[in-house]
C-alpha cells in the first residue's frame, strides 16, 4: 500500500475517527465544546502523522479555527485527516468534521476544516527528517502547493521569517491590493 | 447517497473509527484490555445501526468473541462496522478490528471479526420496524445469507427457537456429521 | 482462606463489584450501553481471575452474551465473578449481572449471565499454567462440568477442536434430536 | 430480605466495590492518590445509604480519615461499606478499604476505616426522615451506639451542640482524664 | 467587585486553573499532547467569558497557537485566561499557559499565548448582547486595541470583510513594507 | 519569588483550581457528588505540597469536611489550597472552596473549609525533611499556631499521642469546661 520510506502517498496515512457526542462534552446548552473538538481534531492528526513519519509526533502549531455550526448531544462527529505537504521535519495536516444527527435525516453538515503542525521526533525529543509526501492527483497538488503558502504565512506570524523572503505570502498580499 | 428510508445500502451506514490505545485502557503489561475493545466495538456498531435504522439503536446481544492477538500502549486500533442483514426491528452488525504500531511498520493486523445484534427503539422504549438492507454485492450477499443462520444459532442457543425449527443450523449440523 | 497455589476453591477468586451508572455510561434514551457493562464484566472477571491464577491474565475470548433487561441512568449494577473451572492456562469465568434502582423498590433484577475464559500468562507474556479449580458443593460441580462442555463448544466453533473429538458437544447434540 | 419501610437491618443495604488501579489514579511514585480513594469511599457510601433510605442521598461530613498502608498501581481495592446508626434524616456509614495485590500474595491488607453521613433528600431537595436502623448482633450494636458518640462529636466540632449537652463525649473526655 | 452589568473590568471575570499532566494526558513520548492543552485552554476561557457575559458562551474561533517547549508528565500546568474586549454579542479571551516541574526547580515556564473567541448565547441560542469591557491600566488598554485588529484580521482570513474595511490590519501590513 | 529550599513562604506554593461541573460530577438530583469535590482538593492540596516541599506528597490524613453548600451542575468551583504549616516531613494543607453560577448573579458562595496533610516521600518513599514555613502576616501566623492544635488532635484522635501530652488540645478543652 505504502511506497518506499522516503516517500509516502496521501492515502497512505488518512485517519478517519467517528466519535458519539456524550454528556460531559457539552456545555449547558446540550452543545459540544470547542475544546472537545479540538482534542479530537489533535488525536486524529497525530495519528495521521505518525502514519506518515513512523514515529512519534508532536503537535508544533494549530491554525486559526472557526466553529460555525454547532454540533449537540447524541450527534455522531467524524473527523477525517490527511497529510497536505511534508516539509524537512514537519507535516502539514488537514482535518475536516462533519457532524450527522441520523434520527434527524441523513444530512451530514461538514463543520470545520483545520491545519495542524506536527514535527517528528526521535527518542531524544530531537525533530527527525519525515518522507516526502508526493501528491497524485490535481486535488492533492491544489492542498500541497496552498501549504506551503500557508507555512510561509504561519512563519512570518511567529516571526521566524522576514516578510521579504516570504514569496508566496508576498503574491497573497497583491491579491488584496488588486481588490 | 442513500435510498429510500424502507431500503438501505450496506455503504448507507458503514462506521470507522479509529483509536491510540492510552496508558488506562491497559492491563499491567501494557497490553489493551479485552474489555475496553468491547466497549469500542459496541459504540461502532451503534453508530452503524443508528445510521441504518434513523433512530436510536440499543445493543440486544453479542455472539461469542476471540481475543488472539496482543493489542499494545500507543498501538492505533481501526474498527470497522456495517450492516450485514436487517431482520424486523433487529440489524446484525459485523464490526472488524485491526491494529498497527506505525514506529514498528506498516503492517496492519486483523485482531477481530464480531456480530453484535442491535434494535431500533422508540421514544418510548418500546422496538420499531428498521428499514430493510439490500445486498449490492457477492461478498454483501454472502454476509446477508450468513446472518440468516447465525440468527437461527442465537435463538436456538436462547431457547427461543426449536430446534426442529432451525432449517439453516440443521444444514450447518449436518455439515458437521460428514467431517 | 485459600488453599495452597496448586489448589483453589471458588470463594478464594469470587469478586463483587458495585457500579452507579452516570449520564456518559447511557444512550440518547437513558439507557445503560451494552460496550460500557461488557467493559465492567471484564474488569470484575479479570479481578477474579487474576486472584485464582496470582498473576496478570489476559481476556480470552467472550461467549455469546444477551441484553434483555434495559438498566437505567442512577441505577446500582452489582457484577459478581466466579472460576467455574480451571484448565491448563486458561480459566471459565462466571459474571452474574443485577441491577437495583432503591429509589422505586427493593427488587433486584438479574440482567445477564456471560462466560470469559481469561488466560494467565507471564511476564514474558507466555500463557503460564494456573492452580486446579476443586469444586466444593453440588452447585460448584455442576458448573464444573458445564465449564468443560462450553469448552468443547468454543473449541470446535473456532475450528481448533474437530467434531468427532467433541465428546461432550455429542451428547449435547444428541439431546437436540430427541427433542 | 428487607423489613418494612421504616425499619431496615444493616445487611439491607450493605454495600461491595473493587477497583482496579490504573495509571491516572496514582501520583508520579505509582501510589493511588488520597482523592481517588476519597471519591471511591463516597460512591460506595452513596450507594448503601440510598438502599437504606429508598431515596437520594447527599454527602453531609466526612470524619477525619488517616492514610497508613500505601496501595499501588495495578492493585485490588476493594471497599465495604454499612448503616451504622440513623438518625432522624441522616445516617451514618462505615466503610473499610482493603487492597491487595494477587500477584505478590494472599495478603489482603486493610487500609482504612471511614465513617460519612448522608442525608436523604426529596426530589425539593429538603431532608427527608429515613427508616430506623435495628442492630442484630452484638457487634452491630456496639457500632450502633458508638455513632451516636460521634454523632456528638461532629455536632461539637462543627458548633452544633454545645458541651454541656454532648453527654456521650463527656463520658469519652472523662475516660481520658483517667489516662 | 463587579460594576453595573453592562460595563465589566478585567478582573471581573479573570481565571486561574491548575492541571496536573497524568498519563492518559501524554503521548508515547510521556509529552502533554497538544489537543488536551487546548482541551483545558477552551475550559479556562470558557468560565472568564460566561463570567464576564453572566450567561452560556461558545467557542466561535481560536488564533493560531504554536507550542514551543514541551510539557512532561505530572508536572503542573497553570493557565490564565481574561477578556481584552467585548464586542457586540463576542468577546476575545486571551490565554496564558504556564509550566512547572517542582520536584526539579522552582522555574515557571511561559509555554504558549492564544486567543479564544466566545460568543455569548440565549437559551434559544442566539447570540445575545455581553457587556462592555473598560480597561483600566495602560497594560489593558494595550490589549483592548490589539483585540480590534486581531478581530480585523480574523474577519479578512474568513472572507467576512473586505480588505478595504480592514483599517487597523492595513496599517499592520504598511508597517511591514517598512521592514 | 522564593527563599531558600530550607525556608519558605505561603504565596510560595498557594494553588487556585477552577474546576466545572459536568454530568458525571454529580448525582441523580443534578447536585455535586462530595467525593468529586474531595478528590479536587486533593489534587490542589497535593500541588500545594508539591511546591512547598520540592518533591513528590502524599496525602497522610483528611480532617473532617462538612458539605452545607449544595453545588448544582455548570456551577463554577474554585479551590483555593495553602500551607499552614510545615511539620518536620509533614504539612498541614487548607483548602478553600467557592461555587458561583455566573449565569444567575456575581455571588461567590463559601461552600468548605478542610485541611489536609501531606507527607514529602523521596524516590525510595521514605518520608523527607521539608523546608520550614516562614508565616509573614497576622493572618498566616494565627493559621500557623492553629495547625499545631490540629496536629495535636490528629495524634490523639490516631492514638499516636498522650492526653497528658497534648499541650495544646488540653487548653482547647478547658475552654470548654469554661462554657
Amino acid at each position: 500500500m505504502s511506497q518506499s520510506r522516503t516517500q509516502r502517498t496521501v492515502p497512505d496515512s488518512r485517519c478517519v475517527m467517528s466519535e458519539l457526542v456524550l454528556p460531559n462534552d457539552t456545555n449547558g446548552l446540550g452543545n459540544l465544546m470547542g475544546g472537545r473538538l479540538l482534542h479530537w481534531m489533535d488525536v486524529c492528526a497525530a495519528i495521521t502523522s505518525q502514519r506518515h513519519a513512523g514515529m512519534v509526533c508532536v503537535t508544533a502549531s494549530v491554525d486559526s479555527v472557526e466553529f460555525h455550526s454547532p454540533i449537540l448531544q447524541s450527534d455522531i462527529v467524524v473527523l477525517e485527516s490527511q497529510v497536505n505537504r511534508a516539509f524537512r521535519t514537519s507535516m502539514e495536516i488537514e482535518i475536516n468534521v462533519y457532524a450527522e444527527n441520523p434520527r434527524m435525516d441523513d444530512a451530514r453538515r461538514h463543520c470545520n476544516r483545520a491545519y495542524f503542525t506536527f514535527v517528528a521526533v526521535g527518542p531524544d525529543g530531537k525533530p527527525v527528517v519525515v518522507p516526502e509526501l508526493v501528491p497524485a492527483s490535481p486535488e492533492e497538488t491544489d492542498r500541497f502547493d496552498a501549504a506551503l503558502r500557508r507555512r510561509e504565512f504561519r512563519l512570518l506570524l511567529s516571526g521566524r521569517m522576514k516578510p521579504s523572503e516570504a514569496v508566496h505570502v508576498q503574491d497573497y498580499l497583491a491579491s488584496f491590493s488588486q481588490d
